[in-house]
């Protein structure tokens, strides 16, 4: 039976005055969260450690930074994360290291962001605020090969890398650390999320960045495999816009749901929708590296009918419009992100 | 449709003159197996780090000590596992910390013991031995609160608590090692171990053996809750048994088999059991403690059919046979454990 979809809270009511902390704060998608929260008159510190490799990038909030306490620092560490929670109503815990790859070839160090630091975060919460409201970012990674289409929430946990594996934990901390402590925490799974501020200059963040890049540089996109594998995208705003609504649901807490759930594409048509919306470029179909193969996931699309029921999230942005979006960003800011 | 059960392999002539290297190889289960490896030939190397809250100790080798290579080292360290597993055909890995409470108020050091050792473990097998096989020892704790009952390899992993977490992850490492590189691990989920060697000062490895350690001093066995809650055990030469068919097993590579299956008891019967098999003692119920109810799991007991069908092992020690020579063994060593 569908019902309807909650009325939707009035983010700027909501979040006025309110005392949030976003992890991973000055990365793709923390900084996206903080304009739009520092719009709603949040009182917004952000945290990064600013590792080269992640996804943090000050310019990312350099139009909004006079709005925002910034701290450039290392969760994994007892201080400040202690300090910082401290008093803190919301905590978007978006801290992490999502390169499949980097966690193969360094495991230790993919441990290291997304479970040491994941505990530092929720000892910090333990010890020093267990009001806090938490919205974790976890990541499609943790089903691994799925058994059928689309993805959904009751889909088995099976992930095929270390990255997966880890964030599957990082999941299950969240889980325990409610059940144990009253942490209230929400984990959203994310799919592809692309729009203004991603990483373009490598894949490490995702391969729709690192094709934006690539075009922008004026060279040809390579597709591994024939081009037929099959992926589904959100922009980055409708992302922000799930976590809001997850952080201002009572209903929330302790689930986990996906994102995605818009329009799947192919990857060659990924691929001339890219060339499209930059207005030229070209692509080229080439065998899987091996180090790929062994982590590849096949066709991947998200079911994200439990989050619009629950809490009438739906994606809204096209993947044409959020493209032609993407791509005037980035020529308006491209020596940022090379 | 039942199957006949494959032929028990020979043990001498299998491992006779191997390599053997056990991580964790001073605690309870790693250094009764060693005894056995000994016994049958092998050439056995055992490295664990003595952590004084974890199973090491050095008496449990006494016995045979001049047949073994002894390694106290960390194995979270890049070096000496490099070199310990560089050569050896087989590698049990026990290393771990098995402590829930422990790893709920320390869960930094559990994530250490339990992923960051067991990362560098496969590190060290990617790098240096991609041959070796492993078997790694994980826990019935993987599951969580039992949807039902007995617990088969079906049954969803949904652990309530850190080092459930943590030991899921590092079975997780061991799958993708083996689908990324090649290197061929079998995971077996231990439940209540006990028998000669077992921690019996505290309850840091488990209730049996601590309930062990108040009886011999004289103390009053408390139980928590009213005592119905069921558990199932395993004597710990029926889990060396295990151990060396899963290795012998070609077959076995990249499963996860339940131990258990044998006749489950209620905690009362378990504390009767105990206290006939030492001749005497007392047990009182008490309420849960806080701390252990937000992690506690119920009734669980385990199917262990999945492994009879495939390696045809099944335990052969009933409880009360058990209990005697677990209590027989810790009069004569009292000293030691205490």
């Amino acid at each position: 039976m569908m019902t309807d979809p909650p009325e939707r809270p009035n983010f700027s009511s909501f979040f006025n005055d309110e005392k949030v902390l976003i992890t991973g704060g000055l990365g793709f998608i923390g900084s996206n969260l903080a304009r739009r929260l520092v719009a709603y008159g949040a009182r917004v510190t952000v945290v990064d450690n600013l590792e080269p490799h992640h996804g943090g990038n000050l310019h990312n909030v350099e139009p909004f930074k006079q709005h925002l306490r910034v701290h450039v620092a290392d969760v994994c560490a007892e201080e400040p994360i202690n300090q910082l929670v401290a008093g803190q109503a919301y905590l978007f815990n978006l801290a992490g290291q999502s390169s499949h790859l980097d966690a193969m070839s360094n495991p230790l160090s993919d441990l290291r962001a997304n479970g040491i630091a994941q505990i530092q975060i929720l000892e910090a919460c333990r010890n020093h605020n267990r009001d806090v409201r938490i919205v974790f970012a976890s990541t499609r990674q943790v089903y691994g090969v799925p058994r059928y289409l689309p993805v959904d929430e009751r889909h088995p946990a099976q992930p095929v890398d270390i990255n997966g594996w880890n964030k599957l934990a990082a999941e299950g901390y969240h889980q325990v650390y409610y059940r144990a402590y009253g942490i209230r925490s929400t984990t959203l799974r994310l799919t592809n999320t692309y729009g203004p501020g991603m990483r373009i200059k490598d894949d490490r963040q995702n391969f729709l960045g690192y094709w934006v890049g690539l075009l922008l540089r004026g060279q040809t996109l390579r597709i591994f495999g024939n081009g037929t594998q099959v992926r589904d995208f959100n922009y980055v705003e409708d992302v922000i816009d799930a976590l809001l609504l997850a952080a201002c649901s009572s209903g929330a807490v302790g689930a986990s749901w996906n994102l995605g759930g818009g329009q799947p594409y192919s990857l060659l048509d990924t691929a001339q929708h890219l060339i499209a919306a930059h207005g030229g470029g070209d692509y080229e179909c080439v065998p899987f590296p091996a180090e790929r193969i062994a982590i590849d996931i096949g066709d991947y699309r998200a079911s994200a009918e439990k989050i619009r029921a629950d809490l009438g999230w739906k994606p809204n942005t096209s993947l044409p419009d959020g493209l032609q979006r993407t791509f005037a960003f980035y020529r308006a800011n491209l020596s940022h992100y090379l």
